[in-house]
């Protein structure tokens, strides 16, 4: 039976797009994973997340194993209310829902605002789980270019107006990672901040905040849009797969009790409790606060150390840009398509992930890549920063 | 800022229904849990599970924390292949999905399938989570009773030919328990089964399997309607919540390339790595077909109380059902309306999910009331029946 004539028309629409995860490069084993914004092996707390499952089931035994969860699953929630007070937000329990990571928390919300038909506005470029997610539901995606400062909030009023002016849809939400964005590793200005919350609550739309890199700031914290909303326009989604460990997926949605209801009613009462328990019980146990300043200190070594390389191994037309937090470095070849070397530098032994797949028009993206230092060790990253600069160099003489 | 004008369409009709959890009841402690579908505590594998993280941790460290996982999240494909292989099914790793539980497969399957304008048809009655789920994507669903032999199939061809004479959309799905229902413990004989894939084949729809329950036998095994489905036309649900512990939340769903691969196309390359690896090192380690046979035989066991305890203690006029697997005994009180008396009963100190929540239709549940075997203990299995019966006995003497 050909079933695909079964499927439902924003389906059909939906595989129209790439397949997910195109953007993975298929490294090579031994390779060096510049590609990966996962956190750094030696920070992971292993040991520690192993001592909280053996507390945990002595003191609980099977009772995180049950659908509904325990103690401890339930506990997380008032551990995220924590974590959001670091980040200046008071958040009472009924605005906050967990979540299977910051991509659940990203899709829920894309499935409560979005129809076929919605409009909404993207950072250019952005995180490419991101763009998958919202493509999924509607391919009316505008893109505002990011400056060293952030969006660029005044050509956000100018799209606005214009679409007012016109008559055209007005966009549900503009979608941001206004600190050490992935992938430019940029942080939003205060202007850019408070001008942004303004239009939000002049033009009637959504801020979704994404600061899953927001605590790890190498020299001065940023305040979160949240913790500047008087308006309730904005919604934040936090996520621990940075600061803890992402094979655990637990991310949370901190927003107004209407909105955190609406994504409830999607998710259902359905939690990994397991994973909850494990998260609440790693977090009762440790000091966090300590176990944040030492990722900050060892991300931000290997910041400096990418850097250098980069200083000293990249062809002078090469240009980057240096974060003050984050995982990521957004680097330009110019005149290079960067997709177009991944292959070289794969079997030169060094990945990384080409530009196009953070734009929502890959052509934008054709001349940037993106770095991460967050995964690999400091020798590893002046090797493969010295394998790429080698790869671009060669790739200069020849043409 | 009223945030709620920007909802989507569906999320405004979705919001009509009923909160998810409603079904819950709030079991004050100490109370026996005749309503959880939980499995027994004492053959919930806990210190399996523990020394599989154990093992995990050491052999892997922190890889199965990372987003992609390590070769032992990849694992659990290979071993659903093999679970789907014990029922019947030849499943090539292209025609698997992992997903969140069995609920994660549903809403899954529901928005690879699902419009607004869309039909389904359900069993009356049936798992009330997915009439949660169905009822989020659209309000065209159609529910076909349940006898002793399973959904009626032939009821099912009366609707499919009525709508096809009047031109009415036809129904993109037919979801069904066919093998130790929830909530009535019934399993569809091998003529419905094949009436279902003829008819299913004939008009152009999708069965949607749910097996959940589907190795826990306590006679004869039933085949699975995939293991019979020549046509492509079988979606198969899979969990290991029933068989292993519902917290790891382990599903799949096993179907054509075509229709995974949409499902992954919404799901993407989010897996649960940590979950995943656990329940795979899990599976390697333990001899998982003694551990079913052991279940088999415990929850055989359970039931046999329950019917005992319900023979001795129910009112004359209270009848059940007798399945021959599963977790699940469906009890009718003629003339009283079971959610009525779900707050004495909860006094009394013993819980049960009233009939209404499992019927499209609240109003055909009003008589009956499902109990769960599983979870308590063989004692107060007997001392829950025994509460429940004083509760109905007083009932009825005071109407």
């Amino acid at each position: 039976m050909n079933t695909s004539l079964l499927f439902s028309t924003s389906t059909k629409l939906a595989l129209k797009n790439d397949p997910p995860g195109e953007w993975m490069p298929n490294v090579p084993d031994g390779a060096i994973r510049l590609s990966s914004g996962f956190p750094y092996p030696l920070v992971v707390p292993v040991a520690e997340l192993q001592s909280a499952v053996n507390r945990l089931v002595e003191k609980e035994w099977d009772l995180p194993l049950h659908y509904v969860g325990s103690e401890k699953s339930d506990l997380l929630q008032q551990q995220l209310q924590v974590r959001s007070a670091v980040r200046g937000m008071k958040v009472a329990s009924s605005e906050l829902l967990v979540t299977s990571g910051a991509c659940q928390a990203l899709d829920l919300l894309a499935r409560v605002f979005l129809d076929e038909h919605s409009v909404v506005i993207v950072e250019s470029p952005t995180y490419m789980e991101a763009l998958e997610i919202f493509r999924n539901y509607t391919s009316h995606i505008i893109s505002i270019p990011v400056d060293e400062d952030g969006i660029q909030t005044d050509l956000i009023e100018e799209v606005l107006r214009e679409r007012m002016t016109t008559g055209l849809a007005m966009p549900k939400f503009v979608y941001t990672i206004p600190t050490f964005q992935n992938p430019t590793g940029t942080t939003m200005s205060m202007e850019r901040r408070v001008s942004l919350l303004e239009l939000a609550k002049r033009f009637g739309f959504i801020v979704v905040e994404d600061d899953a890199y927001g605590e790890l700031f190498f020299e001065e914290a940023f305040p979160t849009l949240k913790s500047l909303d008087e308006d309730g326009v904005v919604v934040y989604v936090g996520s621990l797969s940075k600061l803890v460990a992402p094979g655990l997926r637990i991310g949370w949605i901190a927003a107004s009790e209407e909105i955190v209801s609406a994504a409830y009613w999607f998710k259902k009462d359905l939690d990994h409790p397991f994973a909850q328990a494990v998260m609440a019980t790693y977090l009762e146990e440790v000091d966090f606060g300590d176990h944040v300043v030492r990722l900050r200190d060892v991300y931000a070594r290997k910041l400096d150390v990418m850097l250098e390389a980069l200083a000293e191994w990249m062809p002078d037309s090469v240009t980057w840009g240096v974060p003050s937090g984050g995982y990521f470095v957004w680097v330009r070849v110019p005149g290079v398509d960067t997709a177009g070397v991944l292959k070289a530098a794969l079997e030169a032994g060094v990945s990384f992930i080409p530009g196009k797949y953070f734009y929502l028009d890959g052509e934008d993206g054709r001349e940037y890549l993106r770095l991460s230092f967050s995964y690999m060790s400091e020798a590893k990253i002046v090797e493969g920063v010295r394998l790429l600069g080698d790869v671009l160099g060669l790739l200069q003489i020849t043409e």
